[in-house]
C-alpha cells in the first residue's frame, strides 16, 4: 500500500471526457489498494478566460479579488472529477483550498504555501475516499480570503500536499510521458529517464526544459517528495512499466540522488533560443560596476541569464559579457546607454540570435574533463563558443542559433544518451 | 440616508461591459449618501454551462459536489463587479456566502437560508464600503461544504440578506422595469404599477406573471422587506421618478399592503397558457377519494393547478374537474387510468388547449360582486367559462385558449387599468 498525490493539469481535465480518463488512472491507484489524494487544475482555457474578464473589468485590478475570480475555474474541475470518480464507483469528494485549509501567506496572485493541515485528508484517505483537491490556490486565515499561488501553481499545491500527508510519491500528470534526455523534436534517439535527481532536474528546468515548474521541484527536493512525470493520455489499463522496461511507475521519477543507483556523467542535455548577448568592453574594475549593470537591467525588468566576467590583464579595466532574451536586446541596450555615466566603459556591442546549449549531471561532480569533451566534441564540427558558463552539476555554452540543433544532436550521442534500440 | 440591497440577474451581468452598466446604478445609490449590499447572479448561460458539465460526469451525481461545482459562476461576478467598482472610485469587495456567513440547512441543489451574521456587512457599510455579495450559495456550517438555494435563488439571497442587515429597501434589478398590470405583449394598455402588495404579487407571480420567484416575495413579506422591481437598462444617471410621475424610486414597489394608500378593487391581470383540464364524472362521495385522485398525480410527479369538486346531487356521487400542464396531460390520463379500482369513476374527459385567466386585487377583501362582474363582462363578448376557482384576493376562470388574449385586454379595461395616456 502506498499514499500517492496524483496532479492532473488542464489540458488532462480540459472536458469531462477527459477527466472521465484522468479518473481511470485514479481508480486503478485505488484498485491496487494505494490511498489517493487529487490535485486538479482548472480546464484548459479556463484560467484565460478569467483573466481576460479581470483585465477587461480594470487594469488596476485589487489582486485579491483577482484571486477570487480565477480561483473559481479549479473549483469545477475538482467538483467534476469527484461526480466522475463516485460513478465509477470510487467515492471520492472535493475540497477547496479554504477547506482543508491550505494556508498561504497575503501575496495574492503569487502566495506561497505556509502550511497545510493534513488531518482531514489523511482521515479521508484512511476510509478509502479519494481527496479530490483545487490546486492553485489557498487561503489568506487573518483576512479570510482566496489567494492564487500564480501561473502553474497547482504543481506546487500537489508537491505541499504530498509533503503534508507524507505521500511516498506524487504523479504530476501530463501531456507528455517523462523527462527525456533531450527535447525529442530535435535529437530523435532522444531517451526517457527512469529517474533524474532533483538537482539535475532543476538544472534542467532552469536550462530550458519545460516539464515541471521550478518552483515546484525546489519544493519537492526540500521535503523529500518523489516527483513524478507521467502521461494522462496513457491506457489507465495498460501494464505498469518503469521506462526501463521493468514493473514499476511509468514515466520519470525525480528524486534524492541516493536513490538512482547508477549515475550517468551527464544526464541531458537541453537548449534555450533566442539569446542575445550584449558585451561592455573596457569597464572599470572596481566594487559596484556589476551592481550598477545588473540593477539598470533589473529596473527595466529584464531577466538577464548568463553572465560571464573575466579577471582584467593590468587590474584597471575589464569586460562583462551577458545574455538576455533577444525580445528584450533593444531595451536592455538602451537601459545601458542611459545609464552610461553612471558604467564608465570604452564600449558596448552585442547580437540577437544566440542558442544556449547545456548539458546537465550530478556525475560532473566527480568527474574532471566534462566541460573539456563537451567543447572538443563542438570544435569537431566547427561549431564556435562565444561564452560558457558552469555550475557544480552543469557546463552551459553560447553559439550561434544556426548550429544549435546540430550541437544538441553531436553531444547526445557524444555522451551516450543515444536510445539503444534505434 | 438609505441602506439599500441592490440585486443583479444573470442578463444584468452577462459580460464586463454589462456589469460596468450596472455598477453606474450602484455609484448613483453611492453618491446619494446611500449604505449599499449587492447580491449577484452568474453571468448569463453560465449556470447552464456548468449544470450541463454537471449532468454530462454523472447524472446521478452528489448535490453537494453539484453544488461546488454551480456556485463557481456568482464568484466570478462578485469579484469582476469589485473591480469595476473600486475602479469607479467606489470602494467595494466581494463575498462568496460562506465568508459571510450565508448559513443554510444541508438540502443541497435547493437549500434554504437560516442564518446570515450582518456584522461584518454592516461594518464595512459604515464605512461607506459596497459588499458585493454571490447570491444563489451558502454554506452548511456542521460540513462545511457549499449549498446552493436552486435556480432563482440569488433573488431569495438578495431579500435575506436585506432582512438580515435591515434594509430599507431590496431593489430587485432586472431586464423588465417593474410590474404590469398585465402582459403589455398582449394588452398594450398596461400600466406600470407603482406599488402593489407583497400579497397581491404573490397571487401574481402563482397565477403566471414571471418577475419575481415566488419564494423570494414570501420571505420579503415574511420579514417586511420593501421589494422594487426595476430595470438595469435605465440611464443610470436619469432622475428617479416613480411610474406615477413623481420623484421617488422608478419601478414597482412590493410592500406591505398599509403602504398602498389608494387600493385598486383589481391589481393586475394574469395569464396562464397551455392548460389541460380532466373531468372525473360519478367519483364515490366519500372521504379519501380526492387523496386517492391526487396521490397518484403526485406519485407522477405532476403539478396539479385548478381543482374543482361540486357537492353531489344525491350525496351520492360527485364530479372532480382539474388542471395540468398541457405537457402532463397524457401522463396524467395514464395514472388514472392505472389506478382505476382504487378510484370508483363512472368516467374520465379531458382536453387540452385551456387558458386561465385571473383578476387579482387586495380590494376583492371589501367589495363585493368582483367575481360576477368578470363573468358578466367575459358573457358579453361570448366567452365560455369552463372551470372557476377563487381564493380571498383573486378569482381564476378557465376558457377556451382562442379567447385567452381578448379575455385579458377586455377585463383590463373593464376593471378601469388602462393607461390614461394612450
Amino acid at each position: 500500500m502506498a499514499r500517492i498525490v496524483m496532479k492532473f493539469g488542464g489540458t488532462s481535465v480540459a472536458n469531462v471526457d477527459k477527466i472521465r480518463q484522468a479518473a481511470l488512472h485514479i481508480r486503478r491507484e485505488i484498485d491496487a489498494g494505494n490511498q489517493v489524494s487529487v490535485v486538479v487544475s482548472a480546464m484548459a482555457g479556463k484560467t484565460n478566460e478569467l483573466v481576460a474578464w479581470v483585465n477587461e473589468a480594470s487594469k488596476f485590478h485589487d489582486a485579491r479579488e483577482y484571486d477570487a475570480v480565477v480561483a473559481s475555474g479549479e473549483q469545477v474541475t475538482a467538483g467534476l472529477m469527484a461526480i466522475v470518480l463516485s460513478e465509477m464507483g470510487v467515492p471520492a469528494r472535493s475540497f477547496q483550498g479554504w477547506q482543508i485549509p491550505i494556508e498561504t501567506d497575503d501575496a495574492h496572485g503569487a502566495a506561497r504555501i505556509e502550511n497545510i493541515d493534513p488531518s482531514m485528508l489523511i482521515d479521508r484517505m484512511d476510509k478509502g475516499m479519494v481527496c479530490v483537491i483545487t490546486g492553485f490556490q489557498g487561503i489568506y486565515p487573518p483576512t479570510g480570503r482566496i489567494t492564487t499561488l500564480g501561473r502553474g501553481g497547482s504543481d506546487t499545491s500537489a508537491v505541499a500536499v504530498a509533503a503534508a500527508v507524507k505521500a511516498d510519491r506524487c504523479d504530476i500528470y501530463t501531456d507528455v510521458d517523462g523527462v527525456y534526455t533531450t527535447d525529442p523534436r530535435i535529437a530523435p534517439k532522444a531517451r526517457r529517464m527512469a529517474r533524474i535527481s532533483f538537482e539535475e532536474m532543476l538544472e534542467m528546468a532552469s536550462a530550458g526544459a519545460k516539464v515541471l515548474m521550478i518552483r515546484s521541484v525546489e519544493m519537492a527536493m526540500a521535503h523529500s517528495v518523489r516527483l513524478c512525470v507521467r502521461s494522462t493520455f496513457d491506457d489507465p489499463n495498460a501494464p505498469q512499466v518503469t521506462p526501463d522496461g521493468v514493473p514499476g511507475v511509468p514515466g520519470t521519477l525525480v528524486c534524492d540522488e541516493e536513490e538512482i543507483m547508477e549515475k550517468q556523467i551527464v544526464s541531458g542535455i537541453t537548449l534555450a533560443r533566442a539569446e542575445a548577448k550584449i558585451t561592455l568592453r573596457g569597464v572599470k574594475d572596481k566594487p559596484g560596476v556589476a551592481a550598477a549593470v545588473f540593477g539598470a537591467l533589473a529596473d527595466a525588468n529584464i531577466v538577464v541569464d548568463m553572465i560571464v566576467q573575466n579577471v582584467s590583464d593590468d587590474g584597471a579595466r575589464t569586460d562583462i559579457t551577458f545574455t538576455v532574451p533577444d525580445s528584450d536586446y533593444d531595451k536592455a541596450m538602451r537601459a545601458l546607454e542611459t545609464t552610461g555615466s553612471a558604467i564608465e566603459r570604452e564600449s558596448i556591442s552585442g547580437s540577437k540570435g544566440g542558442a544556449k546549449i547545456s548539458v546537465i549531471g550530478v556525475g560532473m561532480r566527480s568527474h574532471a574533463g566534462v566541460a573539456a569533451s563537451m567543447f572538443r566534441a563542438l570544435a569537431e564540427k566547427g561549431i564556435n563558443i562565444q561564452l560558457i558558463t558552469t555550475s557544480e552539476i552543469k557546463t552551459s555554452v553560447l553559439i550561434d542559433e544556426e548550429y544549435a540543433e546540430l550541437a544538441v544532436r553531436v553531444l547526445h550521442t557524444y555522451y551516450g544518451l543515444d536510445k539503444q534500440d534505434v
